[in-house]
């Protein structure tokens, strides 16, 4: 194993159990390599991380205004939520707002992620329905947008539909490359995922982060995302999560997404860096401890809060401490 | 990555998304390396895929005979199972019948792992219990032991009790080595977990498929525990699990068993063979994966059955086949 990669350990007892490998960058907006961690040129699926991206051409479109829509739907847009109340509701009123409704949101439907929430709608004797998809707020973004152009609404989910070409032009002004030339896999919710260079990734979130380079519109766009993911970070994901802790403990200096199959982006707007990283195995618990740990290793997560999520503790199930999550001595441990 | 290893890729699209790394053996019972991949020497934690080892004193205790038990209880000693009403009830009927009930379970409570049950549980306004918990037959297969020799029940999962001096007892001899020299960590359910060489564990694995070379106590509990996983597969973990499914598609030609952070034991009788892999990430699909190519590489899982186990689909939200996961080329693929 490299000792350059990116390692995280699992113990338990006296043992190494598992141990995860990644690849990680650090970037400038202008495509500088600050830091990184194994082969950075690699093409990864940045699934659901780069969320925040794909919300520029929605806050861009003016939708935003037009729909008195606010930093909730903004965060919304860019969140992998976990299906609760707060999140359905908003959801709801925001496609009533723009004249659609559920039926129109072609992400599908999946039980809640939290058991308290599956345990409250047998209660109330309902079911899950597509606002519950923890992407509805990206698709309702999504739709919003295709609204405000006047464009069809059915297949948007396309590689061909308008809202997907302007993610690619977006993308593309972000990380300074091409991105229709992408290869792309189809993302769990539908759209399609397209295969970036990890430092591309990174660089794109280092535009975002330090928008001084970018048009005034996507610099317009960028600055308010970042500001909407501080300030509604229970609508990113939700109770408990890693994503909603970090953004609500760093407001204005750290805005982070994390994405299925253990991808992790973030923004630095004080440092002007943009953070991206992928584990090889997939594993979300491994990105985020990769993530904290970046922070730390940076400067913007303060020492006091680095040892709970730097080295969560791994409990059975009575409750007792029988291990931790930590980076390898390898790496930056 | 080395070539030697266990690959697994998960694919999306035209991309290798994720790839999980790891290691095998395929032993016979005097140690013999049949074939092997990475280092078979590196101790790792069986977690609960040496339940069926687990299960030995339980069934050479007489404590079967004693209580009227059958296949159903000792397929249960050996399970990791879903927590499902058939595996409840029968955990509870079989506490009564040794004069315990799930109060003297140590192994705490988790949720169900099927949202149904969790939706039934709420709908007939119960909460789960010990009984519910994936170890809970293992858990009351080991207070069976200690009710029969007339221990104290109390504490029977501590490192020094009775009923874990027991297992380290049986271990040594399947093994070969002395088990007591072993470090351990606490496993999920409260039991010490021991760090054991994976040949060493395959080597277990391969004394219970052909028990020619252990004491006629000992060679006739395997053959029973090995009869027991076949005939009550639902009971080794239940709707939808690979090894329900696997115990299920080959009575009397494998016998395999799971454990938490990738772990996967397998028992050959045909062949005298035992198997034990261990993938570095803890990423128990890719376990499964690596299980089913080996069982296919050795030629007992037919070929008709192998390319659904083999290779399963990745489907979206929506049920769209977006990728696959299979062995890699540069292993078995």
């Amino acid at each position: 194993m490299s000792k350059s990669a990116v390692v995280i350990e699992v113990t338990r007892g006296p043992v190494v159990e598992s141990r995860h490998e990644g690849i990680a960058a650090v970037m400038k907006p202008d495509g500088t390599v600050v830091a990184s961690w194994g082969d950075i040129d690699h093409p990864i699926l940045p699934r659901s991380a780069n969320k925040p991206i794909q919300a520029m051409a929605f806050v861009e479109s003016g939708a935003v205004e037009r729909f008195g829509l606010g930093n909730e739907h903004i965060s919304l847009a860019c969140a992998s939520h976990l299906g609760e109340k707060r999140h359905v509701e908003t959801v709801r009123a925001w496609l009533k707002k723009i004249g659609l409704s559920e039926d129109d949101l072609e992400c599908g439907t999946h039980a809640p992620r939290l058991q308290g929430t599956i345990e409250e709608l047998v209660r109330e004797g309902r079911t899950a329905t597509a606002a519950f998809n923890n992407c509805s707020g990206k698709h309702t973004g999504m739709l919003t947008t295709a609204v405000q152009y006047g464009e069809p609404t059915k297949g948007y989910i396309r590689y061909d539909h308008p809202v997907q070409r302007r993610l690619r032009e977006v993308m593309s002004a972000l990380c300074g490359i091409d991105a229709n030339g992408f290869p792309y896999g189809t993302d769990g919710c539908g759209i399609p995922t397209l295969a970036t260079p990890l430092r591309r990734l990174a660089q794109a979130m280092a535009s975002m982060a330090d928008p001084s380079r970018l048009s005034n519109k996507h610099a317009e766009a960028a600055t308010r995302i970042r500001a909407a993911m501080n300030a509604e970070p229970f609508m990113m994901a939700g109770t408990g999560s890693f994503g909603t802790r970090i953004n609500a403990a760093l407001p204005g200096v750290a805005q982070v997404k994390g994405g299925a199959e253990g991808v992790f982006c973030g923004m630095l707007p004080g440092l002007g860096l943009g953070i991206a990283l992928k584990m090889w195995d997939g594993a979300g618990r491994a990105a985020e401890i990769a993530m904290a740990t970046l922070l730390g290793h940076l400067g913007v997560l303060p020492a006091d809060q680095q040892n709970d999520i730097i080295h969560p503790p791994v409990r059975n199930v009575v409750g007792l401490l029988v291990g931790e999550m930590r980076p390898a001595k390898s790496w930056l441990g």
